[in-house]
């Protein structure tokens, strides 16, 4: 039977990955696709680097575009490459002429919705579980398994940096933020420049990928509400942990019809939801069905392997439909349009505040006055340290009722100016399990 | 379009909760299969029953076999009637004539090796998503997802009846397992008749049937060895909490190669691990994937509307099939092979260990001497009650490091005679995170 020639774009480690397990399980997939799978092409910046073993019978270049040319006979292009570009121009000009398999986030979080709109012009597939949630078969879970439901809301934690960085911070022995940031780069599990996962970008981008899936929503994901975790302190696990809560950053997305609220932030999330179980650097998507109800997804977010698991997955997929279906046969719809993102104040949350004040008769009364006065109520609040000489500032922690964000802002700004505040107030929304 | 003509066999709260999630989502539907779906006949015992409303073009019959006839002109067959009598009969039959769907665990515990094997030959899709997990789509993600990775082991919680009895008994108060189990009956979430929940034989089906998905085995379900939960009790789960684990009933599975491990019972799980946080009637199933690491996928396991998402996401794809692919492709491969079940003592595990026994002199020695002999060493040991002059059993707790469950059986034969027993001894495993 004619082999399935496929064209490498990148073989780094998650396409070394892709390769290995081709390799390892050759035999499986020829009976799922009905016809082997070959590597017959490979772009690569140094063909000195590139392992040989596995690519023994490929072609290994470095021009990309050669994979392109109609005399390479390419069937299905995967692309490992990452970057914008030329991997954007690359992958329009591949799916003119055939199906595409990419891990690539931040290209269909810049890029997506043109690439869709190809692929769907062109009538070629646009596989892309790979790129949110490396091992976790969610892109898959939303196309296919809930086709026949309406995703209404969902909250993951999707960027495994964070996500180390906060349960090595909540673990306890008061470690602080740089000092765990730098053991985690010193694991590999944060780079050099961190800035992508810690300020929350790559997590937007994640979140514009899954409302294009679960909502069908077209984004600008840097029109996201970002927040990240330099500000998350210590003594925040500490006072989170008292109340009953981890903290975790989350991306949140609700359906709301002609809008969808989108946001990444810490969030206070209460100890026994399964979210707040999922430590270090695994990942976790929990969305919400209308008739499915709740259904929650984890394991590791990125790695070489499991990201690779997921590529391969799409490489079988759209080259069963390759030997399968007819030509010309259309791909799998996929609808979405241009959608505003909702005004943080679409929906009420409770909220913790880290108030941090020198020690003076009258400083609680003004900051409850000023809450009561932004109409926020006040659920329970711990103080802690004052009452000596030190003149240290002392800690004022509250859990508000459910308010609106504005309503929290208005209250914080009559507060700021004031001269017993020591530090900007520490401001954590609470995401109801 | 010619739309597709489905045939239902049972119209339930799953059968209802599919026509009306397929009414709801119509256009939506009909552009993913590239045809319109109909619901054409309608299989139920008592006509009068069903509701008109979503059923207005139906032909509404009371004798199933009238749907397997040519005349009926029906695409698939879609099966929420439960049972195994006549409903195996009718799938050999319907399997003939084109792709079949259920949801019925039961029937594919105990006759899907020969339902597949007749869908192979027949070259029609056998389909069953709803059988295992409820809503939780387990049986896509081996299926698919994993096609390019090895399955080492799974664990699940598969019984939401057990989960809620077990949630509920740890959440404190002390409440006995009838008290709870009635309580659960009550709420319908138990059975009048519990045995086929409380005692295991429902997990140990669905066992089964991941164990034919993850591994590729083929077992009998009636062999897996198997225990319910009537036998922990509250001052179990206090005990367990007080050594920083969770009772779960769990389903577990290893791949050994020429043999499979496959078992249900109560375990201890560390409080931090995702699956202890899987509370009340959620279910889960973690997977260890070679390649991809751990995965874990949690929802509702049960109930009419995440069981008629899984059951329409398979329509829709054995739909879009029969639309999309050239008549006579080949079904998507399953293999599998008739697999031994290993023996228990396949693999090692920490024991919990609960002795009922009367407060005399050197019993303490008795046990650990008992332990001793069998080679099996006590990680820490706590006795609760005694020293007063009441002649109440005490209770001596012993957590062991890592054993055979032969050892351990050795040792309490050895002591299960002595008069200073008062009552059966209480064995729990431990399954590491």
């Amino acid at each position: 039977m004619k082999a399935i020639r496929i064209g490498l774009l990148g073989c780094g480690t998650v396409g070394g990955g892709v390769v290995q397990l081709l390799h390892a399980n050759a035999s499986e997939i020829a009976a799922r696709v009905g016809a082997p799978l070959e590597i017959a092409m490979v772009a690569v910046r140094d063909v000195a680097k590139t392992r040989a073993t596995a690519l023994d019978r490929a072609r290994v270049v470095t021009d990309p575009w050669l994979l392109m040319n109609d005399d390479a006979k390419i069937d299905v292009i995967v692309e490992t490459m990452g970057g914008l570009d030329p991997t954007a121009a690359l992958l329009e000009r591949a799916l003119e002429r055939g199906p595409v398999v990419t891990a690539n986030k931040m290209l269909l979080a810049t890029h997506g919705a043109k690439l869709l709109e190809r692929a769907k012009a062109s009538g070629h597939e646009l596989a892309f579980e790979g790129a949110v949630g490396g091992g976790i078969p969610i892109i898959r879970v939303l196309r296919e398994a809930l086709v026949g439901d309406t995703v209404e809301s969902l909250r993951g934690i999707v960027n495994g940096t964070c996500n180390f960085i906060l349960t090595k911070m909540s673990a306890g022995g008061g470690a602080s933020f740089d000092a765990v940031l730098a053991e985690a780069q010193a694991l590999g599990y944060a780079e050099a420049e961190p800035s992508l996962d810690i300020d929350g970008h790559d997590a937007a981008q994640k979140l514009a990928i899954l409302a294009l899936l679960a909502f069908g929503a077209h984004v600008d994901a840097s029109k996201i509400p970002t927040e990240g975790i330099r500000n998350v302190a210590p003594i925040d696990h500490q006072f989170a942990a008292r109340f009953g809560f981890a903290i975790k950053h989350l991306a949140v997305g609700r359906n709301r019809g002609s809008e969808v609220e989108l946001r990444v932030h810490p969030s206070l999330v209460h100890r026994d939801a399964t979210l707040a179980n999922v430590n270090g650097v695994l990942n976790a998507i929990a969305i919400e069905g209308r008739a499915l109800g709740p259904c929650l997804l984890s394991g590791r977010g990125a790695g070489a392997n499991p990201t690779a698991v997921s590529v391969l997955g799409d490489i079988v997929d759209v080259a069963r439909s390759l030997v399968q279906l007819p030509k010309g046969t259309a791909p799998r719809a996929l609808r979405w349009k241009d959608t505003p993102i909702a005004k943080v104040d679409a929906s009420d949350s409770r909220y913790y505040l880290r108030f941090q004040v020198f020690d003076r008769p009258g400083v609680l009364a003004k900051i409850t006055g000023a809450l009561g006065d932004a109409r926020v109520s006040i659920e329970q609040m711990v103080q802690q340290g004052g009452g000596d000489a030190s003149g240290a500032p002392v800690q004022v922690v509250l859990m508000t009722h459910a308010a609106k964000e504005s309503a929290i802002e208005r209250a914080l700004a009559s507060i700021a100016s004031a001269d017993f505040v020591a530090q900007p107030t520490r401001v954590i929304r609470v995401e109801e399990a």
